[in-house]
């Protein structure tokens, strides 16, 4: 791997996830209990079962409950990330593992132990209800276009809408809803913690993606008349948008690290398949054309490992890092899928095969550049605040 | 469409044909019967008696028999490939459409009637039986290394060897194995007609790949004591790369004007999308991060349609347009595939979702990238060509 | 060259222009009269009088004061490109080719005596009084924020604002002057013929750019109560953003010809180059690194010859082309970019030095992306017509 | 900047070396005395008496001789590229940053006193006789190539050949020269010091290029019967490539620090240049054809700040960091080439002239992809790597 290790703490926890990475799980990659909205759960919960016994699940966080600092947290989770069975093995997915940190940062001592709990012990999924279809004027990359409700009634709330694009929904144990409340002028928004499944929670369909990892896909859901008690509200109410903030910039760091793990391992099988392999008279890699290839990789994994090890940092000097975060999430998410487009024209035939999880690792990644937040709307942001601050040199 | 008719001829098939792939073909686009290799042989035939009764199966091969112009071909083509089911309902597609070429110029009368009337009919597939597994050291990208041998033996000969990548193999009627032939000085090659399926000629496994719009998918085979009499050679005996020259530039050019048409079809869904989808106040389209990428595809579009036709004149001039083939693949399909990402990116989460075609158009112009000869490879030839012009101008 | 004749008309100018190119023009690319701003006068009349002598002098207009059509034009102003030098030696250069092609649109009898036949005859230089400084809010990019302005006064007009980028204004003795004219609703314009110098046109200052190829280079220009009798409007009145028109697609389409001259000049430099030198024990051009550079010139090469033909076609049909011209300058000056740069690159040291042409090359292109509408521009009305175009297709 | 100042001590210099860019050499940046060949040695010294008066000339060695560490050479040489001026006026420029590092690293006492101090002090400048001309065979990129000689003749060496690409050897008073010596199986080199002018060493042109940032240009330099006594060998004899590896990565990641601070003032004068400009009825900025490239800027800005602190990092801890600085000078120069190129276009004609230092900066930095090594050489040197790690992962 490209980074080194920010401290001993991280040295030992990350040695550890790759070997059992390495050695237990590559060889489930070819298990046919991996489908098309991402392994099931029967494979989820065997790849557990071995990551529990190898004290590897949910390395991120310490028995005490203590969570590792970002710049660990990098270390970690990219070589979690070497497969892409990794992450669901050792339970440092998206969305569960922004969850996790999400409520333990926000959620009560109750709600910990009713929610939290069965999360880090890896014995249960969580899926985060935020986006909405676009289509019916819903928020998708844009959050002010939030437009499920929540209505108080008497102790309780009252929530109507439909979501979309929900990871993981299917399957999970434990939801995060985001409602609007809150009539005065502005948008304000609240986060409600609710068990799964629920029957005022209809799961309409799982979508067929581009990508395959995730447990439970990606479903489109509708809420019609779901009622939360105010217990289940999660920190305060009309502080959803502040809630997703801290969740944000986190949660997209660790889909860098997980995918830049992804990219690595398909350079590593791209390389050993370009020195094996013979064409025109010399092993592949001897051509220039794919040498070049080859060493356009190493150049953008070790740009951006540089990038998610700079936002890390940004983050555990207690910022909210939401200009870091967006463009490290820009920068990583296209170096990396320049990374697995050029290992599969590498790899040839082959790279479009599904024999190896090059071919995976290009899907996934291709959805990267859309999920949390689409290329665009990041350089929309950044271009925002390049204008606020050529304004103020000016002033 | 982005390029005129050439001729009254291929506008009125070229009409016919795009009527019925928007009206007939279109709403079979979500049909369960797409598999991940490729439409069910009942859906195909469903497609094409469809097709059959419409008039426009085989458009591009007229009633006595003659073929349109590559000109005119090009026209025709496009427009089935507007749709991923499109060359499969007309019977435009790969490998068929090449196949069906190739014996067109090259078989006897009666291999004709044998082998090549029922695959213009629509009511037989074939599978063209060249690339090897390179890991065995076999023909990949380098039709130098082809181990396959055919052996005479009395009246007949014997076939031994294992192929990759055989596209449409399984549930093929018609094969043309090429294998080594002649024993001498330098490479001979030679093709052979063969029923299928065939005892001899065992498919060892389909792979799962990127793509999945071709029947059949992409099989890996292994031939053993595969006996052919003499009368099942195709063309001369040792001629086999004469032949694959004959069908290679054609049969490559063909692929640019499906996945042309298919490329189209992304940016009409991608426009449409964009005029109709609203974020932060304004129709997508109106933002210039995503009309500049919709004006890019109309350039890439554009050129794309003008390197096939430049192309397809050159063959019609009687030239084998090796050197033109080349550059028409490259620039076609790395710009198709930008075409592809871009729609993608237009869209959002339904990018990525299976719930348009834009989804699978950009996993197989992927795979275009690759397939027939990867940009690599070509390059590669061209740049043996700079070399000898510069060569020849300086002596 | 990369395209063909369209007629013998023009196969037989064409073949002149070249051979006057390289024997003549070729051996003047280090003349010391070469400026910041151009070549000097003196060598302009030096290579011009050899071209008139060689009669291949304003190649583009016949005899009898007929153009050729624009595809005829291609072939010929692409071969007069293959020096910087080229078409200032033959007079089809700009701004003066875009000129005499107006006034032999709209320009009465009178005044084509007095200001077009010198043109013509390569006696005289002309310049384009449109673009304003944008840092005072005229129109740069933006023909909409047109500040000067005639005013009638009897039977003259009086003309008063300020250009920039006027190239060629020093050293011209024809100029076309636009102007706000009209004082209702919407903006209109009309086009003044001057001849220069004029007391009332101040040039004060001529700019250092990163181009030199053009003699007078671009001038800022202050005009200040310029008086003009009616009989030197060109046209009519108030029509001067129509006539614009008339002379936008020809005139950009007249750059791309000519650059892809210079380009395609740069890439035999370079090729040349690569089969010489030699690096690592083999020729530069046995490096993929450098070949697969050269064959994506080629590509790139072609395109562009392909994109100017085919909006040719489109113009002699009868067209403004307006979309078509937009989408060639977009496509070719980028496409021609990648060229030149990477000429630079393959030659190495060599290739950032004035010892070849390439490095004018280079910079003369560079400014082409932004000369007549920068890429963003035409992008942007690109855009507008995809919505327009997506928008009809749903009602 | 970009980058935080890892030091007080660099803080300290970094802080005040910016000051001084900006508030004394800015102004300086249309002095009619900057030429094709650099800023004039008047030019030269009048700022140097400023930066001297400052107390910030030769900001990177401290008065007791000791050199800070490259990450804090990294935070000071960024501020003083902020102007093409700035390293000429700070002495922080090439190849005098570089010879300065060699010098102290490996001159005896004598030499240092005779050679470095008067560099050190910034009265003097300094040339590295390395690279000869390719089309004589000699050493352009490959050293294994280098033709000139040094021939023991008693206690002195004589030494012939042609050097080519010599910066500032025009006007220089010291001089390092390569040449080979060693008579044995396998390339051996060594460095002499020589005082400059020497009537054996002619210059017999300097170069007009691209870039135009260096005192002295680049010179062609023939080297007839120079007679260098042994006590003017650098280090040992033979021992020549070892020390041009000492100065290699060094002095290249000199040129990324120096360059990144070009492109950032080019990027803040872009970006000041889109907050006040107008067009299309709102601020360029607000384009986000125009934002989008800002936003690119600052991504491509935030990675080369991070890859040259990176390597400056495996520099500080005593490795000769071959590798990361190939990684880095390849990611950096083709980033920062992006980033002016931007600037180049989101300022329009304004970004081609003279007017401000960004065409200027983009001159700089395209030949920057060629210096010190173009971009293909060191891609070819890590597909090397890579193969061997491949392979050694095999075995």
């Amino acid at each position: 791997m490209y980074t080194p290790y920010p401290t001993a703490q991280s040295e030992d926890i990350g040695v550890r996830v790759e070997r059992f990475v390495r050695d237990v799980v590559f060889p489930y990659e070819q298990d046919p209990r991996r489908t098309a909205h991402g392994p099931s759960d029967e494979l989820v919960q065997e790849l557990r079962a071995k990551a529990r016994h190898a004290g590897v699940l949910t390395p991120h966080i310490l028995d005490d409950g203590s969570h590792l600092t970002q710049m660990e947290t990098a270390a970690v989770l990219q070589r979690s990330g070497l497969s892409p069975l990794g992450p669901v093995a050792l339970n440092t997915m998206a969305p569960d593992e922004g969850n996790m940190y999400l409520l333990g940062k926000v959620a009560t001592p109750e709600q910990k132990s009713r929610f939290l709990d069965a999360l880090t012990a890896g014995r249960a999924r969580s899926a985060f209800f935020m986006t909405e279809p676009a289509d019916e004027g819903g928020a998708g990359s844009d959050p002010g276009m939030l437009r499920t409700t929540a209505v108080p009634d008497g102790p309780d709330w009252v929530i109507n809408g439909r979501k979309l694009f929900i990871t993981g929904a299917d399957g999970a144990s434990v939801g995060i809803v985001m409602a609007r409340t809150g009539q005065e002028q502005g948008i304000k928004a609240t986060m409600f913690l609710v068990e799964l499944p629920n029957p005022a929670i209809r799961i309409e369909r799982v979508l067929d993606t581009l990508d395959s990892s995730m447990p439970g896909g990606h479903a489109q859901v509708l809420i019609e008349d779901l009622r939360v008690p105010s217990s289940q509200v999660l920190g305060q109410v009309d502080e959803g948008f502040h809630y997703a903030q801290v969740r944000l910039s986190p949660a997209r760091l660790s889909h860098c690290m997980r995918w830049l793990g992804a990219a690595s391992r398909a350079h590593e099988i791209a390389s050993a398949y370009a020195v094996k392999r013979t064409a025109f008279g010399k092993p592949l890699i001897d051509h220039e054309g794919v040498g070049f290839m080859l060493a356009d990789n190493l150049i953008d994994l070790q740009q951006s490992a540089l990038m998610i090890d700079w936002c890390a940092g940004v983050l555990d000097s207690g910022s909210l890092a939401t200009t870091e975060s967006s463009m490290a999430k820009v920068a990583v998410s296209d170096a990396l899928f320049r990374v697995a487009d050029r290992c599969v024209q590498v790899m040839g035939g082959r790279g479009v095969s599904g024999d190896t999880v090059v071919e995976q690792v290009f899907r996934e990644i291709r959805a990267f550049r859309i999920y949390d937040g689409p290329t665009e709307v990041h350089k929309w942001s950044l271009a925002k605040k390049i204008k606020r601050k050529a304004l103020g040199r000016q002033a």
